[in-house]
């Protein structure tokens, strides 16, 4: 057969590296559509300029793109007939990536537990994403569930990996080239706020709400590479759970991202991911709203940027005035995403 | 609080400058989503070839895209608030842009004038695009109605500007570099109607017509990184008096200017903006169409363009053979843009 | 008159040259939106770095995105009357093309065929796309079913081409530069499926299916700067047969060649067009899946890669594992697409 039907859960080795297809070559292409598909406003990744002034040798990439990039790769032979995304850990965006650079995406099994219904299974890959003379840009842990595609199967080795619960921020110092704060501009950049301006526990609402087209979710989705069917088919949408097509769960955090710009104008990069969870599904027609709260502020050794750990909750139809959150065991019904990632602010 | 709120009405000082958040470096990528959203056929815009020959370096982008990234810009600190874009003036595109420039925005408060029932005021701006050396690119005056927070706060200084009617062709004559009029070639260009072929009062209907998604706005005022909440928050939207998301009003200008290719193939530049008032609203799912009116002819003392003055007219919802137009002190229900511009025919 | 009426089938004359307006220069921006709108994964396209060791000195556009552009400039002077698209012989894919390059179109008119009832005729083109030096990168036959203007009025020669039913694929092994098969890298390209491995005969359900919306048929349609009004005018539309929008046919195709990854991800260029059919209309709201049987394999004298010949089938609203096909003189009624082409795959 030479279609891919994707693998079941009874298909991963624990170990096994998996080299993904689609190399992919980021252009300012990639770029502009991601601006109209998010409305990011960050000035580092909107102007060669303020880049250059800052001290890149020109606009990077928005972290998330290549996040994105670098996920949609991994779809077709990790999560196809996944059942769920579960959860996130261990992200460390190791340096800027910049137009003109070619990703590709390498994953290895770290992780497989078997559910006790044996319908299922959680797989645990490791993902590296590599420019094209193999360095890393970037690597996350995330897992899944897996259907199992015959429920009597057995499974080699099993083994649920210890995740750290934070990214040691002193690990993800490196990530930036010497910066220079004071020719940071924050009027241009849209806020006087920097790190110090910053306190653990601070909330802040941001505001603005996005409402969701299917034909936007969807050009996000194919530019990304990312083939799982039921962001697209909405034919046999229909026959789902939800009787429509899902958006793709980093469409979430793009959009939440760009409207958390309204808050952390100064938050220019984002540095590792710590912790991340869709609580719930998108649909189109929806609209999305987000909050944050500074959860630690880190110094590490630079004296031209600070790390923030944020948490970033986004919901839907729900603003956030109120910061819609966990309620007992779960979350406020509004509730989307909870993602829990360290990022870079001028000192 | 690190969130902006925007300003109201008495937050303006006269003569005030605001330097406007996010310089953005274009590039193709913006051109090509431009065109996708848009569809203009200028051979100027959309050929390095043929802007070579006729004397550019290479395709300028298109005065509307660069129109559009220099206006978003004053949306957060001049119009979050605003109840409506009240008119333009004054406007001159200075010299032609092309990708890898950086635009930002710099605006003068020229004019405050409160009104008579406190609850508002409006407010006069001057906005400069500058690249990334501070060299002006386009300059235009825009009034907007503002909100008041508290109807009962007194205003610093009033006054309302003296805006000129119409801006003068011969200000507008260096915007471009020499061209060759014998090397524009008409074929190539779609039309054989150059300087001399049109004369004043001559109104042509432009025939064509493009029903607009909500998709395709909200890409085009994100890619502006225009952050004006109207277009985007289809939630907030219900409890308007539209009951649903508004349209950008520049959106409405793209619209038009692409459709007014056929039957203006030739006018290949936009040089100035002498009035221009949104009529009405426009709401996804209407259908856009146009027509212009040739209100003059100016030589410039170039042998290779000369200046008409348009006035462009849009329309939802109705096609423009019948050149709706203004009736008595108001419009055709039908119209929702009448804009007065310069621009460059080629001799 | 200064606007476009579009020809009516008297008005084209055997014989003529019709070059045609707007000449582009394509760019990675074009091809970032071609990505966001159809999906493709193929990796000779999507990684410099993957084309340049194959053999290319960086990706080229996908042969598609080259098509519409070519296709889209003829729209205006050939089918804006036009009924229906009947369909494409004798095509060839000449040379890659890469972003930077400018392309142009001029139409021979080949044959001319007036309807028995006088009120149409079947208008013939050979259409040629070229580059800026002139140099052809791609030509094709299409025929399309023309209105008349006045059934009266006289046709002055008839004539019906004789064309090709299949290109000889002899003709085709010049597209490509010198390429290494032993460095095509099946893992990262996604299937371990050479020439070698398909057999005459064989079909392949692609099983993804895609559901499309109106903003992204737009979108794609006038990024092609293609004008034909049946595909952007809604409210024209409602007194049509339709009663709303019809979607461009090429539209299909690129759908339908981006599903074609999940079964044939090295075919990796197109080469020739043997023939098309767009068998029914596409609606936004529908879904387009996609099969694919291959006809013939090709040894052209190379040794890095062969040619199949391929038939793709589209079918909206109606998956296709049980190969919907031909039925009886027509075609069962999910069928909108019938192409049979060359293309390249590394041996």
């Amino acid at each position: 057969m030479k279609t891919n039907p994707g693998r079941f859960f009874e298909d991963f080795r624990l170990g096994e590296t998996i080299r993904h297809a689609t190399p992919r070559t980021v252009t300012v292409g990639d770029v502009a559509l991601y601006t109209g598909l998010y409305g990011p406003r960050f000035a580092v990744q909107s102007s060669d300029a303020f880049a250059r002034a800052f001290g890149y040798p020109r606009s990077p990439l928005d972290d998330l793109l290549t996040f994105h990039m670098v996920f949609g790769k991994t779809v077709p032979d990790v999560s196809l007939n996944a059942l769920a995304n579960l959860g996130y850990a261990e992200g460390g965006f190791r340096r800027p990536v910049y137009p003109g650079e070619t990703l590709s995406t390498v994953s290895e099994v770290i992780g497989l537990k078997e559910s006790s219904n044996r319908q299922t299974g959680v797989v645990y890959v490791r993902s590296v994403g590599s420019d094209e003379r193999g360095e890393t840009v970037l690597s996350y842990c995330r897992w899944v569930l897996v259907r199992k595609r015959d429920p009597e199967a057995a499974i080699a080795e099993e083994h649920v990996p210890s995740l750290a619960k934070v990214v040691d921020p002193q690990d993800l110092a490196g990530a930036l080239p010497k910066l220079s704060a004071a020719a940071y501009d924050t009027e241009l950049a849209g806020s006087p706020h920097r790190f110090a301006d910053y306190a653990v526990g601070e909330k802040i609402d941001h505001v603005d709400g996005m409402t969701v087209e299917e034909a936007e979710h969807q050009i996000a989705t194919r530019l990304f590479q990312n083939t799982a069917k039921v962001h697209f088919d909405g034919l046999a949408a229909k026959d789902t759970r939800f009787g429509r097509r899902l958006i793709y769960g980093g469409h979430v955090i793009s959009l939440a991202r760009a409207l958390s710009f309204n808050g952390l104008a100064n938050v220019f990069a984002l540095a590792g991911i710590n912790a991340g969870r869709h609580v719930g599904p998108l649909f189109a027609g929806d609209t999305v709203y987000a909050w944050s709260e500074v959860l630690a502020c880190a110094e590490i050794g630079r004296d031209d940027v600070g790390l923030l750990r944020l948490r970033m909750v986004a919901t839907k139809n729900q603003p956030c005035g109120t910061f819609p959150d966990r309620v007992g065991e779960g979350y406020d019904p509004a509730v989307i995403l909870d993602l829990d990632y360290w990022a870079f602010v001028p000192k």
